[in-house]
């Protein structure tokens, strides 16, 4: 289950780009994400993500200006790191960026330095992600680990030996970055009681995050599948804290925000982390309904426990497809037919509501009067996006109990 | 090759603790280090040490409480990662105190706080280093990894998921840990610069361990076997900086002392942390000159890459124990074999004249005038203790090149 990606692999799966279904293809683990387009649009705040990307070339110069001192090993690892941090679509920044910019920041640089350690902390959950699920690809290129996986087997290494240096270079290197989160967030110049509540709040999301992925190792393992409310709780405190609720309410907190903005923000995020990780299950398994109708089966290929799997595995027809979720040799047919019983069955549908449901809930958070309008409209216009993707008419076309509509 | 053990498992080995030679004994990979009794010391600042054990209690509490509300299994691994904690010779936050108090710093909780961080970063190291060492005990007990590891395989589990349920346990407390001393380091209150100097220091510190580390890792899939010098570095970035540099440079900057105490303290902290490994190294093959003759002999059983070993290497006899080192089932005879080859051929007293080489360097940087008599004579007494133990003289004894007496 890669719930670390967050919105970065989550609702933005072109489908276009997706690998389909192929009758003998076998591929090893993937992680295809490509981060959400429906972030990255014209009006976002060009400058500011430029200057984000300016801070992480900056610390990733720095350090192998460093590393080179020490050895080409080093640097070789710590341009892995690097790679393993670029191309992503900078959610959680754009997110620290949104927030800081709306509620009256106007310090470019401190913003830039904390949207930066956010994107540091979501590169080492990847990458130490990675070694937890014995992924070696990501984003279609080998990750940290599968070039050091691919390195030892060229060098002559078997299986288990190469696997192990894999495993060894990707936790080195999630370490690096995850000290570089604390660094990047050190060099804020802030007043001393902002800097420890932003620190604080890094502190909670890596004790949120790791805490999610305890659980999901704990749900893997376990003999009886997971419950909806187990997997809706792992993928929160795994994805949606840090990847939501954080990089929110920290852009609030240094910006100066009154309390009751930076509690809307991180209520937002909340519902909102989820409504998207939901979305996601639903495109996992039935591609983009705004889409071409081409579909993705790389979920149901993988067997990922899903909040949709979980729903069928209560109802009739799950037995006739028990047998298929899961199987790396699944057929286009074979998924054609999973995806009928989990529409037979109400799974879709119900996935789909309660992402409407989640959705309402964190449009309604955002009324809250400290939110000002524009920055209202401005995450409001992104969920309703993201929803869109699943259910056209968006989630104010069918609320949920907790929906109240955003105008 | 374990240096980020440092001096916690490195001289203070307790001879009599040691596992011994027996025909037919295979044992897995065991990391029994008592921590250094030379530095539990009945003058030593032992309120101060008691202070550094609350706080570390104070963060286990409030992190268990936390977990707790995660769930179990959350709990189960904080208490994995508090016993990790546990039981070592807190070496590190000694040196912090030392210099601390030494120079005349006041503020008992910053310190307790600062060496409470570098302990952490110990663990963290220490639980890391595990996984990628594949060790799974640890001062004679099981390890995060191993209790993962036994707990899967008694739930069923084959054994190479039993073996990745300890690695991803491993990574995620070590995680944590990290985490913990950035969280710790944060709580001390000092003025602005003091704290970006620590935060620097700390972020130094694992930027050079983890550099050890890779090359380390590097070394041990050599073709070649490694050089003096590449061993001798590979231990100062892995161990030395971490375990004597930062944290009596970090005490001193604490304690306000002017730049060239701390400079001073840090070349200290260099060349004492080469000199340990050397007795480590010479321990590890050869047992305690001082003690009853008992000899150890996990590290020849191992196959330890150390400093005696490399030397042999290049010289006359290498081929007559080549075959022998590192076979798991090294019998006493055996063992005595290769010992007389490391005598025989000089490596031993190589070893022991580099580590009194080293031992005087360190002391002669204490003579410079910002380092208090009272420190110079604590660290010189501590330095002296353990390189009489392979050589009863002392570095004084006969002194290398680079030795000044101190007085």
């Amino acid at each position: 289950m890669d719930l670390a990606a967050g919105p970065g692999t989550a609702p933005g799966h072109d489908v276009a780009q997706r690998r389909h279904c192929r009758p003998g293809q076998q591929p090893g683990p993937v992680h295809d994400g490509p981060d959400r387009p429906e972030l990255d649009h014209p009006e976002l705040d060009r400058p500011g993500l430029d200057r984000v990307e300016e801070e992480l070339a900056r610390f990733f110069a720095d350090a192998k200006l460093r590393a080179a001192r020490i050895g080409p090993p080093y640097l070789r690892l710590w341009e892995a790191l690097e790679r393993a941090a670029a191309g992503g679509g900078r959610s959680r920044p754009q997110l620290v960026l949104l927030a800081y910019r709306h509620l009256g920041g106007t310090d470019a640089q401190s913003a830039a330095l904390l949207a930066a350690s956010y994107e540091l902390l979501h590169t080492a959950l990847l990458v130490h992600d990675d070694v937890i699920d014995r992924d070696t690809v990501r984003r279609g290129v080998p990750n940290v680990s599968g070039r050091y996986r691919n390195r030892a087997l060229r060098a002559g290494a078997d299986a288990a030996e190469a696997e192990h240096a894999g495993t060894s270079a990707g936790l080195l290197a999630g370490d690096l970055a995850l000290a570089g989160a604390y660094r990047l967030l050190r060099r804020i110049e802030a007043p001393r009681e902002v800097e420890q509540r932003l620190h604080d709040l890094l502190d909670d999301a890596v004790f949120s995050s790791v805490g999610g992925e305890v659980y999901d190792v704990e749900l893997s393992h376990a003999a009886a599948p997971p419950s909806m409310e187990d997997l809706a709780k792992t993928a929160h405190r795994k994805t949606s804290v840090y990847s939501f609720e954080a990089p929110l309410r920290a852009g609030a907190v240094l910006a100066g925000a009154p309390a009751p903005a930076a509690d809307a923000l991180q209520r937002f995020g909340r519902d909102a982390g989820i409504a998207y990780q939901l979305v996601d299950d639903v495109l996992g398994a039935f591609g983009d309904a705004s889409s071409t109708g081409k579909t993705g089966c790389s979920d149901l290929r993988e067997g990922k426990r899903t909040v949709l799997l979980a729903y069928a595995a209560s109802r009739p027809g799950w037995d006739r497809i028990a047998g298929l979720v899961g199987r790396p040799d699944l057929t286009p047919a074979d998924a054609e037919r999973i995806r009928r019983v989990l529409v037979d069955c109400g799974a879709r549908d119900h996935a789909v509501d309660l992402a409407a449901r989640h959705a309402g809930r964190a449009l309604a958070a955002l009324e809250s009067d400290g939110v000002p309008a524009p920055l209202r409209q401005r995450l409001g216009g992104l969920l309703r996006a993201v929803v869109g993707r699943v259910r056209p008419g968006g989630p104010g076309a069918a609320p949920g109990p907790a929906h109240r509509p955003a105008t």
